[in-house]
């Protein structure tokens, strides 16, 4: 059953590539963008614990990396004109600053998690909670949860 | 001020890494094991958007990256025997079963993001949803939400 279902799974994913990749409707959108700030916010919480000495170190690069990943996933939830969830509108409004800012905080967040190969997980930690200014972007483009 | 903040943190993380990690509260293990778990959950829920063809698979190396980061760092939040969160009992006391699935967790979840790398990413999201069979261990070893 495990294994027909997984056939019909791969047969699926084979037509989807061959047809191009698509959004289904505006509440996948939302769902998506929903589930990477998600991500983000938990992440950033371990790492805020790590930095303050809450929980060990052990596991930091992983969480490093694990945020610059995320973070260059986050663009593209963004670009279907989708207003709703906890986005204002002023995201399309303004998409030139917003993508600009959201390919920044890829980058930045990137670089960080690789100075903890040359430099160690220390400068990259710091380096990354400064790249983490989430406030600096959600005062503009987030709703404020009621 | 932002800059005396980083350097004090810089400091407190050097001396951190002076003295070795450790978790300061059977809270904040609890903590950083829920955030782990969440992230974990998020990313899954993105797996089968992608899967279902809800939403587009241009991220989706990106996506199978992260599981297998998340994936790797799992099992050092249950390293201290801390019930309590979701946390059945059973994870210590059957710890040598427990941590055997975690690490071919982190073993299957790291080989279906390399598939991705030789044979595409479709047949490594269909290992990747197969690697996170969650159920198998939860029903063992996590608390059901009342």
């Amino acid at each position: 059953m495990k294994t027909r279902a997984l056939s019909a799974l791969a047969a699926a994913l084979a037509m989807l590539a061959a047809t191009g990749p698509a959004w289904a409707d505006d509440k996948d959108v939302i769902e998506y963008r929903r589930h990477i700030m998600k991500s983000l916010n938990e992440q950033s919480a371990i790492l805020g614990q790590i930095a303050s000495g809450l929980a060990p170190a052990d596991n930091v690069v992983a969480h490093l990396d694990t945020v610059a990943l995320l973070a260059s996933t986050a663009l593209k939830a963004f670009e279907p004109k989708v207003p709703g969830g906890e986005s204002k509108p002023a995201v399309w409004k303004d998409w030139k600053d917003f993508s600009e800012r959201m390919q920044e905080f890829a980058q930045q967040t990137d670089a960080a998690a690789k100075l903890a190969r040359t430099d160690g997980p220390e400068p990259a930690l710091t380096n990354m909670l400064e790249a983490m200014s989430c406030r600096g972007c959600h005062k503009v483009y987030r709703e404020e949860k009621k």
